[in-house]
């Protein structure tokens, strides 16, 4: 596990250049990376630039388009479907949600489903899009299927986030960003990289038991939903993702289920395609289409320090707002930069051989 | 445990004359029953007319107005704000729900926050009333603080329910209905009637230890957010409950976190008031806002096929769609009768000598 720290800003030069290396313009590759980087910030490693990669192979075997022409293809005051034109989801992404934010203007609240994208990054990038015109954001996106539903051995569900981005006050903004498995891939793929087992209750073997090997997935098993089993709720956790599944891609015309594409572009395609892509799911909601904004955050700061003030437990100093951990790394990786973990590092090392760019 | 069989019908006139006897009018006493079996008859049965008692109670300390004039007191094209005018729950969130569906015929979809209210009964009728009209019909409500946000060891939280519910063609609808617990309380009630433990992960006591004991909550103990530990991912479900909270109250000017008023009337009113009653949050999206009904069905047809085929675990027949159960439930009951426990029977009996309604 070693590691070497890089400042946003190298990695953000270095990023730019591969995405307009495939072809991107360099506005949109400046907003990938933006949104790719995000999650470095955020601590979110396993979305952020250890997929840049990922993203590259994608655009050689001609799932991503690297000058999608984005559009609005149906749409009422409130809502539209947009297709992504096979784009980077770290672009039709933005695009979409900010379709979201215009309607919300417009009517009080926007709501769009996407077709035809691929993997947009972390949801709190585009959800906190809202959080500046004193709106609530929302963003959802299936993802390909891990995850198996309760007493199903098959996977049918990708991790399939919901994130809520709330505006608040004095105090910071609320942003809850979760997948709807009791773990995120990301936690696996570092418990494999250190050689450790994962916690019972967070996948199962192929035959459908809890299993503790974290390499268990290669070999047909399955992260669970959270809740973990049905006895702690994981018809809860697989109804969520389901709902995920739905709005992203049943509403748009994007594949769903065990149909949605998978990002590593050596793995096989599904048998079928019932949609287009992968899909995503935006909502934005203008906080005084409901009551004065300022009457809003006040209300949101006390209801944020009520809950930070919490009894804790033994052994722990504070009750957290869900994005008080996010946050806390953002300041801390743009001050003191974002480690990379060799394999990445070697990764990015071979792209710049690949691309020409030169490497930090 | 000695339960009673009645007919849909039995309960239904009784509780009707019930609800007349507090002074609600004839139509609000057939849609609050309506409402409130509605429970009783898809196996929730914490919440149907075991409750009945309590919400006459309520309305004898005066927390609820048999004759509310409910009242949109903020709007734009797709929002709305409800005043509740402390009437029933049961009454006034059919209310908020048809101008949520209303706001969706105009502009594709609307979404409306709701204060000064009381217990909804369950999340699940509200939301399927948006099914009738081909729409995406969504419910949440906040309930009195029983759950510990991780790492806490004081309840700031109720265990605030969110329903989607989502038309199909041939298939039945999904309908998943979820408190954002490990397990509702209702569970637990269930527990302590039969003296039976608690499974490990439910329940905490008054120091954040986890318990069996599904008395714990009369001890200063707490329901746990889905995901029961921080290992397991209940900081998503205090996540997804806070986000329930904030929707139906903080948006709305209702009572939110652990100033949302009790449900029993001889549980004393919490110490400070920030806002109105209890606070509910409806959604209705029509579906051709986004796709043609009749291709939006066909796929929803095609995702639960394929998710309801899926290969089980052994010793399990089937894989459920959310919705499954308590509709098999529904059917089995409107056919052979609901059942009444002892207890609930004592408490029917009781109203009926009180109020001189001819008993069963």
């Amino acid at each position: 596990m070693a590691e070497n720290k890089f400042s946003y800003r190298q990695l953000f030069d270095f990023s730019k250049a591969v995405f307009q290396k495939i072809g991107c313009s360099e506005t949109d590759a400046e907003l990938a990376v933006k949104v790719l980087l995000s999650a470095d910030l955020r601590g979110i490693d396993s979305h952020g630039v250890a997929r840049l990669s990922g993203y590259v192979r994608l655009h050689e075997v001609k799932r991503v388009n690297a000058t999608p022409a984005i559009q609005v293809i149906h749409e009422t005051p409130s809502t539209a479907v947009v297709d992504g034109d096979r784009g980077l989801g770290l672009v039709v992404a933005p695009w979409a949600m900010q379709v979201a934010i215009d309607k919300a203007k417009n009517v009080g609240t926007g709501w769009v489903s996407v077709q035809n994208s691929n993997h947009f990054g972390i949801a709190g990038y585009h959800a906190m899009m809202a959080l500046d015109h004193d709106m609530i954001g929302i963003a959802l996106t299936n993802a390909s299927p891990l995850v198996a539903p309760t007493f199903s051995i098959e996977r049918l569900l990708g991790t399939n986030p919901i994130c809520v981005a709330i505006p608040a006050g004095d105090e910071p903004t609320f942003v809850a960003d979760l997948a709807t498995t009791t773990a995120a891939n990301g936690k696996l793929e570092i418990l494999q990289r250190k050689d450790e087992t994962a916690p019972a209750g967070w996948i199962q073997d192929k035959e459908g038991n809890s299993i503790t090997d974290p390499h268990a997935l290669k070999t047909g098993g399955a992260l669970l939903p959270l809740g973990s089993d049905r006895e702690h709720g994981s018809h809860k956790g697989y109804a969520l993702g389901a709902i995920v599944d739905i709005f992203s891609a049943v509403l748009s015309g994007a594949n769903y289920g065990p149909w949605v594409p998978p990002f590593p572009a050596y793995v096989a395609m599904p048998d079928e395609q019932p949609g287009k892509g992968i899909g995503h799911f935006f909502g934005a909601m203008r906080i005084d289409a409901f009551r004065p904004a300022a009457d809003f955050k006040m209300h949101m700061d006390k209801w944020i320090k009520r809950f930070r003030s919490a009894k804790t437990v033994e052994g722990q100093s504070r009750v957290l707002i869900p994005g008080d951990p996010e946050r806390e790394m953002q300041a801390e990786r743009m001050k003191n930069g974002i480690p990379v973990m060799s394999v990445v590092y070697d990764d990015l090392k071979s792209l710049g051989e690949k691309f020409e760019i030169p490497f930090f």
